[in-house]
């Protein structure tokens, strides 16, 4: 934990975890190998974070806040998913940080701020309340995914990166469209209703796993 | 070059890479680490393949291959993304490893059977030529991406696993619905003649990358 705030050293300590991370994966996340590649010593990672998992946290938190900051500043949904894409091919790293695992504890039960942007824009085009877009913030949130790994890991580039984005912007609308005009009708088992998600602690998988710390039951929005 | 066939042999090296590659990226494809993981010797491994691309390719068109006979024993494009879907999720690395890099040399160049399947199935819903549906076989692609990939690193379980898989389902048919009822207007820059996807020899990336090998104009269909 601090001993004196130091904004600039924690900064500098999670810009190492993170290309440490995109070199080696979560393995290569030592206490040690951080404090090296922040030109620090060990004992003052340690004062500022407790272990590895709370560097990862720390990290999620930051590109939470930062991706979140930027889709505020959108206003519709095609809009809020172009900013998202940009996020993530700008922030390639810290973006596929913040998915690895994303529906695991601890992740699942922090709150996941553009999700829930998503989702509320969802209920602002379609009507209803947000949870009750959930199955469909899910499919956009696959494209959009989909979308950005496709490009950094298919290594698009050029014309084929933009109409590959424009793709995917097209699409959200189709299935916007689709909704609106009530032709999407969800099959398969209906959506559970203890299955939450991005609510933070109250955010649960519905089928026993990942309830532990989610025991409080929340009103339904 | 193979001496004398052993198909059991070139499978086992092959798993042994694939194996590998889960394990540590490409750079873990050493000739020595694989012959090693296949328990033969180093230069048995040459006999059989030139180099670790080599053994990078026979692992694509097996992959490809596999993918495809699944895809080709569906009827419609739904089914075929539910297929591609179940493929991915059973064979993660395969899979995986089959993407990154799909739109670079050598994979540009070489024919990508489910890509095609997938453009053909829109061409029979749709009407029209398969290659006038190159940018909706991408959305489709960037979807069904997203979707195994956000299930395999996201770690989604159960039933949010089950969601997510019917989420990317109705997508697909409201991206088709939309299309058929002509409300998709593709948005940004016309899609380039010469960005031509997953057809072999002939594919090229239309901005003057990647087209080395895809020197002979090919006729549209």
């Amino acid at each position: 934990m601090p001993r004196q705030p130091d904004p600039a050293l924690e900064q500098r300590i999670l810009e190492a975890a993170s290309r440490l991370w995109a070199r080696g994966g979560e393995k290569a996340l030592t206490m040690r190998a951080v404090a090296k590649a922040a030109g620090t010593t060990t004992p003052t990672v340690y004062e500022r974070y407790r272990d590895r998992d709370d560097i990862l946290r720390a990290l999620r938190l930051q590109t939470r806040r930062e991706m979140f900051d930027a889709l505020s500043r959108t206003r519709t949904l095609r809009e809020a998913v172009q900013c998202k894409l940009q996020f993530a091919l700008e922030h390639r790293h810290a973006y596929q940080m913040l998915m690895d695992g994303v529906a695991k504890p601890p992740s699942l039960h922090e709150p996941w701020p553009s999700f829930n942007l998503m989702r509320e824009r969802l209920a602002a085009h379609l009507g209803g309340t947000p949870r009750q877009h959930t199955r469909l913030t899910l499919a956009v949130w696959s494209l959009t995914y989909g979308t950005a790994m496709i490009i950094i890991r298919g290594q698009f580039q050029g014309e084929l990166r933009t109409q590959t984005l424009h793709a995917c912007l097209d699409a959200v609308d189709a299935v916007l469209e689709c909704a609106r005009s009530k032709h999407f009708a969800p099959t398969g088992p209906q959506w559970p209703p203890n299955l939450i998600l991005g609510e933070g602690r109250q955010s649960r998988l519905g089928n026993g796993k990942g309830n532990r710390r989610g025991t409080r039951m929340s009103k339904p929005r």
